[in-house]
């Protein structure tokens, strides 16, 4: 994922959401392994057949046992790695997947190319020059301006969070670097992320706002190690476009320890390339429902990673997670009710492009989708089922909850954001639900080099693609009239 | 610390000492914090006059209470950071050095420069060209010698572990890149790394015999970061010389799997630079024995670090816990019977060059010196007390075992190796001890980027600097001869 605004509200639903349950939730035993067919509460027969009731339990109980999930993982980070959005990476891993999801069945196949604003890493490099010299480890953030070559040198203006940025006067930073070194901190939800993210997103523009010529962060991630999480920034209009990167967290403490020995100057250049227009693709593919092909339940992921790992986690996870339920899904005897469609989305990473591309080419058919969801929070082990529909559609879910309650996933509320490719399916009015995922460690790994596939539990994957695959047959045999 | 196969042996010889009792030391409690004097047992009343046991545990106690040890640390990473081995930044820790051990009190603070062969890293890259095409992170290993610009590309050659490659008849890998994708094993004793950094030092010597134009190997790490520890290698005479480096773990793990996909081919490019003759410095400083000041009690650890990091942990918690013990010494009202020297040795990374010289510079006089120390196992917390002394010595130290077994330090056997700086010293014929630390997670930051200040647990040097200063003390004022 990488949009932290849409996972950050997300994320503050969940917590407004568990209430006290939170204290609970940390308590959690060991997540049982369901085996045996739930009994459907009387309210919940109403919505859906007994036949198809089975069918999901036993998907689920298959996924259980053992998926295509991390094989699927494997494949795309060997055999294609990291795949930015717009480079010819991104388009291997998209015939990866026509590839990929041919062999497992799906029909309807395809590549839909749409156009986006190209950006490519290139030389980068910082270090202190006053008081002490020392070299500092930094990620360009997307987007990014290039500094001149040769870089900007200049003395710091060190703010501990965005706010204290925003509380400095207009002018104040004239000639200087800013930055904030705002560490974020780590939340089941993501919420943690979601609050540091907002310098990733606005820091560039306010610290331009007051004077600055360049804009550093702390990475908006939760580890120690010696990189800085990358990911997309953003510029205003009416600002001056200054060049921006992370930092990595040993050295943004390092820089507040240097600012107390005296005045801090920093150099850094940057040298990224903006090769204007370029194109990116989604991957489209179907299971053809059997009574409503036109309605979509649509599972979805994205295809771009970010360059330094190989996008093991964000979102090969979401990749194989998806993948491995749509293959299982194919090879049953029966095909669903209604429609199934895959949708692995091109350049995520740079603002949804791709599912904004994708919104806006079937906008006039968006009206017949039945519920939209995306997986992209990495593999951790799911916790909360959510929906974004009707009120009075809410009882149609019953049986959904009680098939993943084996699984250890609680009833959430109504208020889910999905993965962040949702958002324009949101905004044009598609319900959504929401598999919520343990993101604790997620920020660890997330947009850093060390996003790599050994990081990645295939039976914690099993275990989302267990509630994704009972899930989404429900979703599409189920008897419910979701939007208001 | 540098040279795996002192700490190797040393960490074998804790093995078979421990015996049955490792076990035991994985269900260990919380270490009991030391606050009441002991009571010496009969046997050590002969070695030691109870007004020198009273201020060894007060110094025991007084450092479980807060020493210097962080500060040190702090103040070394963040005034000179990153400080390989005969560069200028050595130089200025040296200096660092100078400025500290005067402040705290110690005489005679000098520096001793030597020569030694200079080496400092340049551009380095490697990426696979086939079957399928990715970045790799690579580390240049020390005193290797430059690719030709561009680098080479070659055929790979995979081997599972060093053994694999002596295994290989000679001239099967002409031509090829060799790697060797041994992980290292977690143990508390350094063991694990001991085993595998031996590809580090004879990996590229091993390769070239059998005809590899590179070598290329698995980090000797723990970790999974995406970044590749770094040290020092080894050529022989009688063999060809070729570029060498190493892989981060995930990287390593890449390899594996693009291998089982088709002949794997890379193209690594390092362009290190080899200065010739350099200077590095030993910094000495004394606290003068009151009765017998040639006698010298040395208390030691290295200043140089690698280039990654800052040195936070290697052997900048060393620093850190003998300079506080030095300075805790140097405040007392009381002088040592003794002298205690502190030797804070440059250029140990290149292989324990500064201890070499200073054994070379003082031979004529090392049949004085009563007993050597090194601390470099970085922050973990110190668990076994060795010796490496006549047999007949052995009962004399009772009262050492005594103070330390409230820091939770067991016993240990008569081979201590100590730090590998002390290496020179034992072929000198000098007396050692060691005090052992858990370095279980050590070699998860170990000459890596990530070796930085965040990573060094305050309350964990002042439980090293309590056994430390203690012993110190003891060996100080103790009555023995430990010389065969």
């Amino acid at each position: 994922m990488g949009v932290g605004i849409l996972r950050f509200a997300g994320a503050l639903g969940v917590i407004l959401m568990l209430g006290a349950g939170v204290c609970g939730m940390a308590q959690a035993q060991p997540l049982p392994q369901a085996q045996s067919q739930p009994q459907p509460q009387p309210q919940a027969q109403a919505s859906i057949d007994a036949a198809d009731l089975a069918i999901a339990a036993k998907l689920r109980d298959q996924a259980l046992r053992g998926t295509d999930a991390f094989a699927l993982v494997e494949s795309l980070t060997t055999e294609v790695g990291a795949r930015v959005a717009g480079t010819d990476a991104e388009a291997r891993a998209a015939q990866w997947a026509v590839r990929e999801l041919t062999r497992l069945g799906l029909a309807n196949v395809r590549v839909e190319t749409f156009e986006m604003q190209g950006w490519v890493r290139g030389p980068e490099r910082a270090q202190t020059t006053a008081p002490f010299a020392h070299e500092l480890v930094i990620s360009t953030l997307g987007y990014s301006v290039p500094t001149p070559a040769g870089g900007i040198e200049a003395e710091v203006a060190l703010f501990d969070s965005l706010e204290e940025l925003i509380a400095a006067p207009l002018g104040s930073l004239d000639g200087k670097i800013a930055v904030v070194t705002y560490a974020a901190v780590k939340t089941m939800t993501g919420a943690g992320y979601g609050y540091a993210v907002r310098a990733r997103r606005s820091g560039a523009i306010e610290a331009a706002r007051r004077g600055a010529v360049g804009f550093l962060m702390r990475a908006a991630g939760t580890h120690s190690n010696r990189y800085a999480n990358t990911g997309a920034m953003a510029y205003a209009d009416d600002v001056r476009k200054i060049p921006a990167a992370a930092l990595a967290p040993p050295d943004a403490a390092l820089l507040q320890r240097l600012a107390k020995r005296g005045p801090l100057r920093i150099r850094f250049e940057t040298r990224p390339t903006l090769p204007g227009t370029v194109t990116s693709q989604n991957v489209i593919a179907d299971i053809v429902g059997s009574e409503r092909p036109n309605e979509y339940v649509i599972l979805s992921a994205h295809l771009d990673s970010w360059d330094g790992g190989t996008g093991a986690l964000d979102d090969g996870a979401g990749i194989g997670i998806t993948g491995a339920v749509a293959g299982m899904i194919a090879a049953l005897p029966t095909r669903p009710k209604r429609s199934i469609r895959v949708i692995f989305f091109g350049a995520e990473e740079f603002g949804l492009i791709g599912a904004r591309a994708y919104v806006a080419r079937h906008r006039a058919r968006l009206g017949e989708y039945f519920i939209g969801n995306q997986a992209d929070a990495g593999d951790g082990r799911p916790y909360a089922f959510r929906t974004r529909v009707a009120e009075s559609a809410l009882p149609a879910f019953d049986p959904v909850r009680a098939l993943l309650r084996p699984l250890g996933i609680i009833p959430g509320d109504n208020l889910a954001t999905s993965g962040p490719d949702m958002t324009p399916f949101r905004e044009a009015g598609v319900p959504l639900y929401g598999i919520e995922q343990d993101m604790t460690d997620y920020f660890d790994l997330h947009h850093t080099p060390s996003d790599t596939l050994d990081k990645v539990s295939a039976s914690n994957l099993d275990q989302n693609a267990a509630a994704w695959a009972a899930t989404t047959w429900l979703l599409a045999n189920m008897e419910a009239a979701l939007r208001p």
